[in-house]
């Protein structure tokens, strides 16, 4: 599949056109397949949609598959690129986690369209991209598994528990907001987050970073306190 | 729609008959719409595999949205029912929780496919039925709401955390199991069920739950033991 340059501002003026219009294309994809599901989306829609000929917009993308393979490759990549705010997060593995916590349903919230796009349509893309897709997932929760073992060493995660099946757990907790979470509710994402980072960070802290804090409800305290983060959020 | 009675023990034998090959042909359509998703199957799709003519299939559900309905129906009223063992299990909130996080995940691996169903199509139905769906749903939520603020009045659930935004998370990581639980995986249900226990427990119990405790490590280790439940498992 012809791929235009994703890097953007090295490109060519002509080739960044390019991109933003098929990135705008495949933007509209998302909402039809969110809207419609991907079964009965035809690509006439998707064209339509974009204010184009069918024909034109093979330009841009080849199959009505190739568009969801990009759509939740994009989706997915987002979700990778998060982390790098984690890893650069200063301070100890709770204060990391949180900051995974906040990151997390932070770009859901923002991306609820090609994510809630991602989990409901998966099983629709062949073998092969649904392996590419499955190892970016996997990267994803190999940070957080990673994350949860340095805690392990350092003393501030619990060693009782089992770190692969809590990673998937967490994560699966944060995932679900695809399900339940309501543009314009009654809850800001930083107050959703606020009470997720209680109950992880709780959840998961060691004997040692119990008393540290001194009670429960001071770790819980003390895990919803803002840090100024390492690197400006890109919203 | 025609639906034949529930209460099958006091139905006569001939509307046994029909209620089980009803329920036959349910877990079939339940099958189908698992590998091939509910817009690319047909009912004729669902005739050929329970070995019935197209004709023959209207005598027990009438259009391929009332298959859907009736399967996320079915699979949401197995979940409430799960709650019923929840109530009667004789312990704290804590173990009542335990309990709750335990019943979840077994009723949700014994019945991945309708679940998996349920989340990925339940946008399809119409907007009348995803209502009463929706409020079998909340009726879940607003159980495991009571669980938690209960526990708050007796001491034991940490007075800091919001029990409606908390409940989401809860209910969100149980229900995510239908994306990663793999059958016939290298842990079973009850490991998987342990971990999240501990993390769920330590993650909402209060201050005098952890003093009682002894640690955090001892309140996670009383989480996980498995007193005798109340009425045995139905599997």
């Amino acid at each position: 599949m012809a791929r235009p340059p994703r890097d953007t501002k090295r490109a060519p003026s002509g080739e960044r056109k390019v991109f933003r219009r098929r990135q705008e294309i495949l933007d509209v994809a998302a909402r039809i397949f969110y809207e419609k599901g991907y079964d009965a989306t035809s690509t006439r829609d998707i064209a339509e949609a974009a204010g184009l000929l069918k024909g034109s917009l093979y330009y841009y993308v080849e199959t009505k598959e190739d568009f969801l393979f990009e759509i939740i490759r994009t989706s997915h990549e987002g979700a990778l690129a998060t982390l790098e705010r984690v890893r650069l997060f200063e301070g100890d593995v709770l204060q990391k986690l949180a900051c995974l916590v906040r990151e997390h349903l932070a770009y859901f919230v923002q991306n609820l369209v090609t994510t809630s796009v991602y989990f409901r349509e998966f099983r629709v893309l062949s073998p092969e991209r649904r392996a590419i897709i499955a190892a970016e997932g996997d990267a994803y929760l190999e940070f957080v598994r990673s994350l949860l073992f340095a805690g392990q060493r350092d003393g501030v995660i619990a060693p009782e528990i089992d770190v692969r099946l809590v990673s998937i757990g967490l994560v699966g907790m944060l995932n679900s907001a695809w399900l339940w979470y309501q543009p314009g509710g009654a809850r800001s994402t930083d107050e959703i987050a606020d009470e997720f980072v209680k109950v992880i960070v709780a959840g998961v802290a060691s004997n040692g970073a119990f008393d540290t804090a001194g009670s429960a409800s001071k770790l819980r305290s003390a895990a919803v306190e803002r840090p100024v983060a390492a690197l400006p959020r890109q919203d």
